[in-house]
C-alpha cells in the first residue's frame, strides 16, 4: 500500500491505445499478438505472460522481481501493465512489494477486469490453491479503459464480465443489466457507470472492512467453486453460481421469503450459464465447499457470507452453521 | 499497508513478559532458548526461526505463509513477532501479505530493533543480495520493548544498535548518546526517547517520500557495504562506516568545509569500530561501491545520497559523479 489512497486512483478512457514514453511494460502475450503494431511501435522494455490462474504464483511473480532488477526499475518508475484479472493482479502484487511499491498503471483488456479486477487496489497471487491468498492493497494511479480490447475477446470471456455486471447490478439496482445475449459489446457509458461505481465504494473503504465487503456477494461460494473446480470454473460464471447458491443459503436459513427469493432469482436467471456449469452446480453439495468457504479471507473464527436478508444484501456472521 | 497509519502504531515498555492471549508466534530461535519459562508456559502455535540475513528470503516466507495456514490464520487475528530486525522485517512483511494483512504485534528483542527496526513500519526480505529489495509498509499495531531482552544480547549486538542512535543523535542533537564503553546498556530513558524520535519521523512520512528519508543517513553507503561483503559487516557497524563515508564524499565534494568535516567526525569517532572494520573501510573505493549503490531503492535514474551539507544534513542529488 501507499500514500496513493490519499490521492486516489483516476479512471480514463481511451480511444486508441498511447505509448507509454517510459517505464516498463507487463503484457498478457496474447495481447500482443492482437495488437502487433502497438507494440512494434513501443520501444519499452516489455516481460510477457501467460494468463491464466496458473500464472498467479510466487514463481512468476520472482520472475517479475529478475524483470525490474534487469531493467532497474526505480520507485519512482512507471509499470503500465497491459492484460486481464489475473495479469493485473499478478503484476500489481509484484509492483507493489518490489523496493516496498513502484508506479502503477493498469489497462485492462477484459470487461472483468475493466468493470471490477483492475479497479480498487487488491492485488493478489494463488497460494496451495487457495484464491488470491497472499496479496497486497495498492491501487494503480491511474486505470486506462481501453474499449477496443472487447471487440477481440471471445464471448466466454466477456460473460466474466457481464457476471460482476450482474453482481452490480444485484445491488445497486440503477446500474444497467448488460446485454446477455452477447451480441453486442457494453457500451461506453454503461463501462464508465460500472467502473465508477466499484471505484466509489472502495474509495469509500479502501481496506475491505465495511461496505467493500459487499461487493463480495456470490463470491464466498464462487471462490470456493473456483477452488474446488481447480479453477476449470471461470471466476465469473462462479460468481453467478455463487449468487444462486447464496439465495438459495438465504432462503434455508430463513432469512429471506419465498416471494423475496423469487424475484432475486428471476433477475439472477438472465445469466447465460454454461450447460456445463448448471451441471456442476447440481452435483455439488454445500459440505464439499465448507472446508474452502472457511479459508476464504474474510473469515476469522466464524464463517462470514454475504448474503440476502429482507430485501437487502447483508454480512452475516455465522456461529453454528 | 493499510488502515494503520490512520491509528498509527502504539509503544509499550514492558517489564515482565506477558503471553499473548491468543494468535500465533513467530520466534527467534535463540529467544526460545534463552527464556524458556516464558515459551514453557505459552500455549500459542510457535514458528521459530533461525535469526540472521540469511532468513530474509522468499523461502522462509513461504514456511511462515505455510504455519499461518495449517493454523487457520484470520485477517483479524494476532501475529506476535519476537526477534531482532531481521526476523521483524521478515516475518512482518509476510503478515503483511497473508490475506492481504493480518494483525501485527513486535516484540523487538535487540537494542537495533527497539530503537529502529521495528517502528515505522518498513518490512523487507532481500533479493539476489539486496537488502530489503522487496518489502512492504506495514506498521505493527503496537511495538513492545522489553528491556530485559538486552541483558542477554552480545556487545557485538548491542553495538548495532548505539550505531543507530548514534546516527539518530547525527541528525537531531538532543537525542542522548549511548555509552559506547558498552559497560551499560541503555536506561528506560533514553529507549524511549529514541525509539518516541523514531516513531515521530515516521508517523510524520509514513511513505518515506520526504523528511524520514534524513534517517537514512549512513544507509547508502552502509547498505553497500553490507551488500559488498556478502552481509559479513552488520547492520550497525555499516550504517556507522557509512557516516564516515558521506562525511568524506561530502568534504570531497565541498559540500562541507574542513571545519564542519572535523566536528562531524569528532562525534563519529566515539563509534567502537571493530578492527576489521577499520581494515575493510580503507581496503574499499567508492568505484566498488557503485554498483550497489545505484540498486540502492531510493534511486531512480540519478544517485541520490543523503549527505552533510553545510551545518545540515540533506538529500542530495547527484546526476554525474
Amino acid at each position: 500500500m501507499n500514500s496513493k489512497f490519499l490521492c486516489p486512483e483516476a479512471l480514463e478512457i481511451q480511444s486508441s491505445l498511447l505509448y507509454p514514453d517510459s517505464g516498463l511494460i507487463v503484457c498478457d502475450a496474447r495481447i500482443k499478438e492482437l495488437y502487433p503494431d502497438f507494440f512494434a511501435a513501443n520501444q519499452a522494455p516489455t516481460c510477457l505472460i501467460a494468463a491464466g490462474e496458473d500464472a498467479k504464483n510466487l514463481n512468476t511473480v520472482q520472475s517479475l522481481y529478475q524483470f525490474f532488477l534487469r531493467n532497474s526499475l526505480g520507485r519512482s518508475d512507471m509499470v503500465h501493465v497491459f492484460g486481464g484479472g489475473t495479469i493485473c493482479d499478478l503484476a500489481a502484487y509484484a509492483v507493489s512489494t518490489y523496493k516496498r511499491g513502484c508506479r502503477l498503471q493498469l489497462y485492462p483488456s477484459t470487461l472483468l477486469a475493466m468493470v471490477d479486477a483492475a479497479i480498487g487496489g487488491k492485488t493478489g497471487i494463488n497460494f496451495h490453491n487457495l484464491k488470491n491468498h497472499i496479496g497486497s492493497f495498492y491501487p494503480a494511479e491511474r486505470v486506462i479503459l481501453h474499449k477496443a480490447f472487447l471487440q477481440t475477446l471471445a464471448p466466454d470471456e466477456l460473460r466474466q464480465g457481464m457476471a460482476e455486471m450482474l453482481k452490480a447490478h444485484m445491488l445497486f439496482e440503477e446500474l444497467p443489466l448488460p446485454d446477455f445475449t452477447g451480441t453486442e459489446i457494453p457500451d461506453e457509458e454503461d463501462l464508465l457507470a460500472h467502473a465508477l461505481y466499484k471505484m466509489s465504494v472502495c474509495q469509500e473503504d479502501p481496506f475491505d472492512k465495511g461496505p467493500r465487503m459487499l461487493l463480495n456477494f456470490g463470491h464466498s461460494f464462487g471462490h470456493a467453486l473456483e477452488s474446488h473446480s481447480a479453477y476449470r470454473i471461470k471466476h465469473g460464471d462462479a460468481v453467478a453460481a455463487g449468487m444462486n447458491m447464496a439465495c438459495d443459503f438465504s432462503l434455508q436459513m430463513n432469512f429471506i421469503d419465498r416471494q423475496q427469493y423469487n424475484a432475486r432469482k428471476e433477475t439472477l436467471k438472465l445469466y447465460p450459464y454454461p450447460a456445463e456449469l448448471l451441471d456442476y452446480m447440481q452435483s455439488i453439495g454445500f459440505e464439499e465447499l465448507y472446508p474452502y468457504l472457511i479459508q476464504d479471507k474474510k473469515n476469522g473464527a466464524n464463517l462470514r457470507l454475504i448474503l440476502p436478508v429482507g430485501a437487502e444484501i447483508k454480512l452475516v456472521e455465522l456461529n453454528e452453521v
